[in-house]
C-alpha cells in the first residue's frame, strides 16, 4: 500500500472557500439542467439576451448561470456569445441519446440529498438519519425514481458487464438479476446472448420499470420477474449467472455474506456471481470517484460502505466462491468483480 | 477583450457528475467543522478508531469522513494515519488564529442556503425568492450573524485596504463606514491613523457587534455609531474617507449611483471612497472566485451583481467622482475600487 500523496501547496483558504460554495454548483447544474438549457444552447448558441427568451427566463439570471456554467466549464464564453462543451453537447443536451439530464433529477431526490443536512449527526452516531433501514428500506420510492432515471448513467457500464459475465458464452444460459432497478444490465446480457433467459427481482414497481424495458429492448418474451425483497424471495433457478448490481454497498459486510451464500445456493457449480461496485483501493481515498461513494453510503444507509476488492473478495469467498477476480470498467467509475460457485 | 479559452478536454461525464455531487463537499466540510475535527487531529494525529475517540462520535462516520477529506485534499493520510495538510491546520483548526471556521457558520444559514433550492425559479424571474429584498431586507437577522462570524474571512482584507485609503496620510481623519458589519474595517483604519475618528453605519443590532470589537480593539474612544440603512441615516460629516466594503454588489447600478451621490455629498472635496468588492475581469468568468460571485447575488438579492471595473467607474462617475482606480487585493478575491469627490 502506498501512501497518499501530500497535498504539495502552501496554506491557502482557497480550498476551503470552494468547498464551502461547493453546494452552489449542484444548484447551477440542476437549475440548467431543469431549464433544458444545454439543449437551447445546443440547438442554436447565442448571448444571454436571446437565450433567455428562448428558455422563457429572465436576462440578468439567464446570464449569471451561463456565466457560471462557463467558469466550470461546462459551456464556452465568446465575446459573450455561449456555446456547449463537448462534454455539456454529449451530457446534458437533453437531446443526446447519453444525456445523463435525468440523473441529476435522482440525485437531487430529498431522500438521497435530506441525510447531508445532518452529516455531523450521521458521523456521531454512525448511520443515516434515514428510518430504519435508510434507502434499503423495503418498498423505498427512491428505487422507482432510480429505475427511471439512473439508466443513462449506468448505461455505458453494462456492455462491459455483459462481455465479463458472458465470456463469449454461446447457447441458452440462465441469469438472474438481482436488484435490477431499471433491468439495464440483464436486458444487455439478453440482447448479447439470443438464448439468454433473464430473471429480474426487486420491489414490485420497480419491477415494471425493468419490464418495460426489456419490452422496449425486444427481450420481454425471455424476461421474468420475481418481486420481493432480494433476502426473502425464492429465487430459483439454478442460474449459470447471478447479477448483483450497485447493490452490496448498502449492507455491512455479514449481510452482504449471507446474501451471497444465497446467491451461491441458487447457481451452478461453476457459474459466476458478479458484482458491479465502485471499489477504492486500499488506500481508501483513490480513485477518487469510487472511494467518495462511501460518503453516499454513510448519509443514506445503517452500514453500508465502497469495500475494496480484498473486502470483497473475502466475503465471496466466506460465501463459498472462488477464483474471486476484479475487472474495472473502462466507461466508468465502476468495477465488475466476479466469482465462481465452488 | 479576450475570449474565454475553449475547454480542452473530450466530452466525459466526470465533471457533470463532479457536480451533481458537489454539494456533498459543502455538508462534510460542514460536519468536520461541527465535529472540530481538525483542531482533534491537529493535536494529535491518528488513526479512526482514535480520532472517532476523540471527536465522541462513531469509527464507521469519522473513518468515511477523515477519507472524504483526503480525497478532498484537506487531510493528509499515511498508513491510515491523519493528519492536517497547511491548508487545513492554518485555516480550519479552530486554534489558529486564521480559522474560518465560523464563516462556514454563516455560509451555512438558511437565508443564504435556501434560495438555491430554488434556482431555477430565480433564473426564470431574475430575483430572489427570499421576500422583499432578499437579504437586504431591513434589519435582516443574518447581518448580525454575518458580523459575528465573517470576520475571519475578511480580515486578510483589513490591512490592505487601510493603506490604500490612508496612503500614507498622518493626523487627524474622519472616516465613515457604511454597512460596517463587524467594523473590522473601520476599525483598521483607526489602528493605522492613531487620530482617526471612526463613523459606522448599520443595523441597530449588527452595531452592536462593531462596537465591541472595536473597544476590544482598542478604538472604542475614536468610534462612534449610527443606526439605521444607508440609504435613510444622516450621515453627518463632511469626512475625509468613506468605506462601502460588501455592499454595493447588493443592489442595481441606479440604485448604487443614489447611494454614491449621497456618499459624495457627506465626504470634503478630494475626499475618497473606497469600495471593496468581487470584481470579475471584463468576460464576466475570470477570476473565477470573483466572477462567481454574481451566482450569490442573483440567489439572495432582487438586483444585485458582482459588477466589471467599468461598470463600477461609470457608477462613480455618475455621482460625480474622478479619478476612478481598481486595487485587486493580494490577500483575497477582492479588489478595492476608490474614487476622489470633485
Amino acid at each position: 500500500m502506498s501512501p497518499a500523496p501530500e497535498v504539495p501547496e502552501g496554506p491557502s483558504p482557497q480550498k476551503v472557500f470552494d468547498m464551502l460554495f461547493a453546494y452552489q454548483r449542484t444548484a447551477a447544474l440542476g437549475a440548467a439542467i431543469e431549464l433544458d438549457l444545454f439543449r437551447v444552447i445546443g440547438e442554436e448558441p447565442g448571448n444571454a439576451a436571446s437565450i433567455a427568451r428562448r428558455c422563457r427566463a429572465s436576462e440578468r439570471g439567464t446570464r449569471i448561470l451561463c456565466d457560471f456554467l462557463a467558469i466550470e466549464g461546462l459551456l464556452n464564453k465568446n465575446d459573450g456569445n455561449y456555446s456547449n462543451t463537448q462534454t455539456s453537447a454529449m451530457f446534458l443536451d437533453s437531446r443526446s441519446p447519453a444525456s445523463v439530464a435525468s440523473t441529476a433529477v435522482f440525485l437531487g431526490n430529498p431522500t438521497i440529498r435530506a441525510p447531508f443536512e445532518h452529516l455531523a449527526e450521521i458521523v456521531r452516531t454512525g448511520h443515516t438519519t434515514l428510518p430504519g433501514e435508510g434507502t434499503v428500506e423495503p418498498n423505498n420510492p427512491v428505487w422507482v425514481e432510480f429505475a427511471h432515471s439512473m439508466a443513462p448513467m449506468m448505461g455505458p457500464m453494462a456492455a462491459p458487464l455483459g462481455e465479463i459475465v458472458l465470456n463469449g458464452r454461446q447457447g441458452p444460459v440462465v441469469v438472474l438479476d438481482i436488484a435490477a432497478g431499471h433491468g439495464l444490465f440483464g436486458i444487455e446480457v439478453a440482447k448479447q446472448n439470443p438464448q439468454a433467459r433473464v430473471t429480474a427481482v426487486d420491489w414490485a414497481a420497480v419491477l415494471e420499470v425493468a419490464s418495460a424495458n426489456a419490452k422496449k429492448a425486444g427481450v420481454g418474451d425471455r424476461y421474468e420477474t420475481k418481486p420481493g425483497s432480494a433476502f426473502d424471495v425464492e429465487y430459483g433457478g439454478p442460474y449459470d449467472i447471478v447479477l448483483l448490481t450497485n447493490f452490496l454497498h448498502h449492507f455491512d459486510p455479514p449481510t452482504c455474506v449471507t446474501l451471497m451464500k444465497k446467491v451461491r445456493a441458487a447457481l451452478k457449480k461453476g457459474g459466476v456471481a458478479a458484482a458491479l461496485e465502485f471499489v477504492p483501493n486500499e488506500d481508501r481515498i483513490s480513485p477518487p470517484m469510487a472511494a467518495a461513494f462511501s460518503m453516499t453510503m454513510l448519509a443514506g444507509t445503517k452500514a453500508g460502505d465502497a469495500y475494496t476488492f480484498r473486502e470483497l473478495e473475502a466475503m465471496y469467498k466466506e460465501a463459498g466462491f472462488s477464483d474471486v477476480t476484479g475487472h474495472p470498467v473502462p466507461t466508468g467509475p465502476h468495477t465488475v468483480v466476479a466469482g465462481y460457485a465452488v
